[in-house]
């Protein structure tokens, strides 16, 4: 075994794009850690306070974030929602690999992130939905939403696609193996980086 | 299907390394093209113009390197061998990927060659045996070889080795699937980059 220092793989792409499924499946095959985030939302019924987030008074997000100790975060809502980057950087250190779902605007706060260890780590991969008129199947889902909120998703959809250049790699969702197969040679080929290498 | 230019794969190593497996295994697959290099040597029995090697005349060989012709070249025992630009250069325009198995003098050239289109194609890995008990158990071979042969062929090796840092992926050889997979990946996510899709 190599000694190495882990990946930090971002994953952004539009709802319907199919990317929480590929971070999930990575993080299920023990491949990488699911980055989890924090918020001052309160939990919903069923959520685990540090598995699905973690759950934090706004306080002490605001403490945190005045600390620097987020590594990328927004108010939606009235309430925060962020990245502590301990949740990262401890990963990171002992060589595991993280991979965190994030949308256009919290992947540019962690590119811009001065950090080294941040710097080393990062990869970020954009997956695009097959094509239009795949995405509006899938964001009409069942078919019980109205109208309207359903071309605002597509709206949103549409808009937040306008950013792949900004990423390093594309992943254009085809079938589910495929993509998987393909989402998965990202980690591996990084994995062999020399510049990774302690 | 996206409309990308190819990907140049590098790939270096000591003999007893595999790496010849995995290009050729590579190209057996149809994953990629196999850099033919040329030659001023005479032909061996059994060897093919055009796939063994690109037999030349050394004035032929000369005439082009003149012409800055060759992406890589070295005289060796009296003979020219190289790599034609335009073996790879053709490839990479219709978006065909190619893979060379090449010595690190070699990849050395490759790597300064001036032309965009080469620098945007390129990536390089140096392929590491397991350990050196296993290299030498690798170039002992059938045994029938004279000890001094060994020594020098492990000697050669082990110099060839030091190269490995100037490489950006280093695969360090452990069964042949876990190998090919791991080599394969890189062409995989290399596919997906961002600065290659036209």
């Amino acid at each position: 075994m190599t000694s190495r220092t882990g990946i930090l793989l971002l994953v952004s792409g539009p709802s319907g794009s199919g990317k929480t499924t590929l971070c999930r499946r990575l993080a299920d095959e023990k491949e990488a850690h699911y980055s989890i985030s924090c918020t001052t939302r309160p939990a919903r019924e069923g959520e685990i306070d540090g598995k699905d987030y973690h759950f934090l008074s706004k306080e002490d997000f605001s403490t945190r974030i005045e600390a620097g100790k987020l590594l990328e975060h927004a108010e939606v809502h009235g309430n925060y929602y962020g990245t502590l980057k301990s949740e990262v950087l401890n990963h990171l250190a002992v060589g595991t690999d993280v991979v965190m779902d994030i949308d256009v605007q919290g992947a540019a706060q962690v590119r811009d992130c001065p950090d080294e260890k941040i710097k080393i780590a990062l990869i970020d991969l954009f997956v695009m939905p097959p094509s239009e008129g795949e995405l509006l199947a899938r964001l009409t889902g069942r078919g019980t939403d109205a109208e309207e909120i359903i071309a605002l998703r597509m709206k949103n959809a549409l808009e937040e696609m306008q950013h792949w250049p900004k990423y390093s790699y594309r992943l254009l969702s085809a079938t589910r193996e495929e993509d998987y197969l393909n989402f998965k040679s990202l980690i591996l080929a990084e994995r062999l980086r020399v510049s990774r290498i302690l």
